[in-house]
């Protein structure tokens, strides 16, 4: 439950690509437009090009919503009806404007307008038109009473995302005369979405007026908090939930478990290498995600096979007959020398069975080793986890990169 | 435009996560399971946890389409509403299931379930269950007269997506009886969508009843047709577009640059290793997903510092101090190196500055330069990408990963 700021928006995108093979990339841009002005986004819809379907979520969304941005549909072609579905939905007119003749015909140099050009001066009765930098079609501004608000605009973001500091941001602050809301990002690992809720419940129900969302991933919990700090009531229940979460939290904002041992290991002054089984490269690719990461990261050697972890890494022949590829001796050596090739301070490795197939008789499909050695030595861990091939790489990268945040906090 | 097939499919998603900051990146996974069974999707929404707020997408979808398809807020915390909502939509009663109790009792070893386990086997009446091998949500098939289907699906996809195989397609199939339409995906690389949609006009022209969509990625290019294939159309487009394509295509379906470079590997009893500096693990991960790679791939050595490069891949202090890290001369390097160490039969490197920092007076960001050795010898590749860090690092590994094909070919 994200609830953020006071009005409630509703987005309705048309296209019937949205619908088979595109994604639809809009809504978090959106949400980071509408989110400063005040507005949480309560609802979107995507619906084909039909005229009843538009103006029929046109009409819903007016009535859920404070404020409706539609998007698409404003070109000059015959599958382009979002304007006369706002019509019908606010019950008005289409009228022709001279104004947007005027701006058109000065833009591209015209004396005349063609007719597709001469389709886009046609406004719903009552808009204000949002010049459009880099395309024909206006966007268009509706008010209905004091309260509500529909925004027309065209489908490409090129064209639309000009319109907000242009005007379109203005328009609404002035008519809505929000207050913005604050959104913080806590996260935490090594914990499950569970645990988590019951150590925040108590927070949650000291600030009742915020909002409060949790997400899950693998490994991994985020954790949303947002409201209106005008009185600091987030910064507040920011220090709570930290102090809730303990040593289970990493960061906040845009950290990763990556990011957050880098950023302690470049304070430190230290590097760090490691050695890959079953995560195959992409622990080293979730590090190497972070721009500057050459700073603190050396290194990985994603030792797929056991020749490679002999030759490479200098795992004993020995260990691999003894206790198996998958094993704390393997991973332990497989650490320590992903130390000694690269000459880090720090480095891990990770060798399990992600599946689907390669389980063996006491080494079951979910089941990691992991080798955590630094200047003190090393140490290792070992987990069962559930799930695919690709939850159970994440999970395991996202395990030991949290482990190694612990070991040098 | 691309409509397919005879029923109409609604999704509604739960999870305000969907309309903060998150993508929503399931429409087009589920338009893929479902143009198969003949349902094209003809409207999608997202809202947030409100019980209302639900109900109301759910009835409303209902209205519209033959199958509504609900995905999220199954779980067992407090703002998992969608079970309440769906029972209010089609106003029935949630009732206790002994079977589901049974099922994850034995699932996970438990005499006596714990109270977040038993709100999991609450179902709404007249519901079949589907078991899920990833979690603790069931999933939930109901029906309402001959013609209309609600799924309840838990949010997580790795928890979903194995309903469809097992049991879920077949209760749809048997329920709407409708005929499938036939989906063909193709892949290609080393081409623009621009020049993918030059290639394909005349065949899209010639098969006026089949939908075509092309989706552009970074360095790929997917290509779907779809439709009856009673008559054989889909087949007949199917090699029109192969033809068209030629060596630009490089598998169909599931196929990834990886796994078409793995198959041919694999066939030809050959093996693979890497020296990765700016994907930085990126192409062992892509590698690496793919079940069974360890038969032909050996590893990666991800050298992301000049001191690794040279300790374990053997690249010439000199080479790096005249050419500089991002050179054809390290490339080669690279490559050469990571075949000896691994004893691989064809290695390939990649170094590059991936941005947004670390440009260079002649190498700006998107220089990348490549090497591929093989058995005959080493090549070098050496290009200009423009994007941000992600699209540059995939673009590369897919890049690289295509050139191995059309070599081993």
């Amino acid at each position: 439950m994200a609830v953020t700021g006071k009005g409630k928006a509703e987005i309705v995108c048309t296209g019937s690509e949205l619908l088979s093979g595109k994604l639809n990339l809009y809504v978090p841009l959106f949400h980071e437009k509408l989110a400063p002005l005040g507005f949480r986004i309560t609802g979107e819809r995507s619906s084909g090009d039909s005229l009843e379907g538009i103006r029929d979520s046109l009409a819903a969304a007016l009535r859920r919503a404070d404020l409706v941005v539609a998007c698409g549909g404003l070109g000059p072609t015959f599958d382009d009806l979002t304007r006369q579905a706002a019509a019908a939905a606010l019950g008005r007119r289409i009228v022709y404007s001279k104004g947007c003749e005027k701006i058109l015909a000065y833009n591209y140099g015209l004396k005349k307008l063609p007719p597709n050009f001469r389709d886009q001066c046609l406004l719903v009765e009552g808009a204000k038109p949002l010049e459009n930098t880099a395309g024909t079609a206006f966007g268009q501004v509706l008010t209905r009473g004091r309260r509500k608000m529909l925004v027309l605009l065209p489908g490409p973001r090129r064209e639309w995302e000009p319109m907000f500091p242009n005007f379109l941001e203005e328009e609404i602050r002035s008519f809505f005369r929000f207050r913005p809301a604050r959104v913080v990002k806590l996260h935490a690992a090594g914990l499950w979405e569970t645990q988590a809720e019951k150590l925040l419940r108590p927070v949650m129900s000291r600030f009742p007026r915020l909002d409060f969302t949790i997400l899950a991933g693998a490994g991994t919990v985020d954790f949303l908090v947002s409201g209106d700090d005008s009185e600091g009531a987030v910064s507040r229940a920011e220090k709570a939930c930290c102090k809730a979460l303990g040593p289970a939290l990493y960061g906040s904002g845009e950290e990763t478990p990556a990011s957050a041992a880098g950023k302690l290991l470049l304070a430190a002054g230290r590097t760090l290498a490691c050695a890959e089984s079953c995560t195959g490269g992409l622990a080293a690719k979730l590090i190497t995600d972070i721009p500057g990461s050459s700073a603190w990261f050396l290194g990985s050697c994603v030792a797929y096979s056991n020749s490679a972890k002999t030759a490479l890494l200098g795992v004993k022949r020995s260990t691999l007959v003894r206790h198996g590829a998958v094993s704390s001796e393997c991973a332990a050596e497989m650490a320590a020398g992903a130390r000694r090739r690269f000459g880090a301070d720090y480095a891990f490795s990770v060798t399990g069975i992600a599946g689907p197939d390669g389980a063996a008789p006491g080494k079951p499909v979910g089941l990691v080793h992991f080798g955590l050695a630094g200047p003190r030595g090393c140490r290792t861990f070992r987990r069962q986890f559930r799930g695919d091939r690709g939850f159970i790489r994440t999970f395991s990268a996202n395990f030991i990169l949290d482990e190694l945040r612990k070991i040098i906090k």
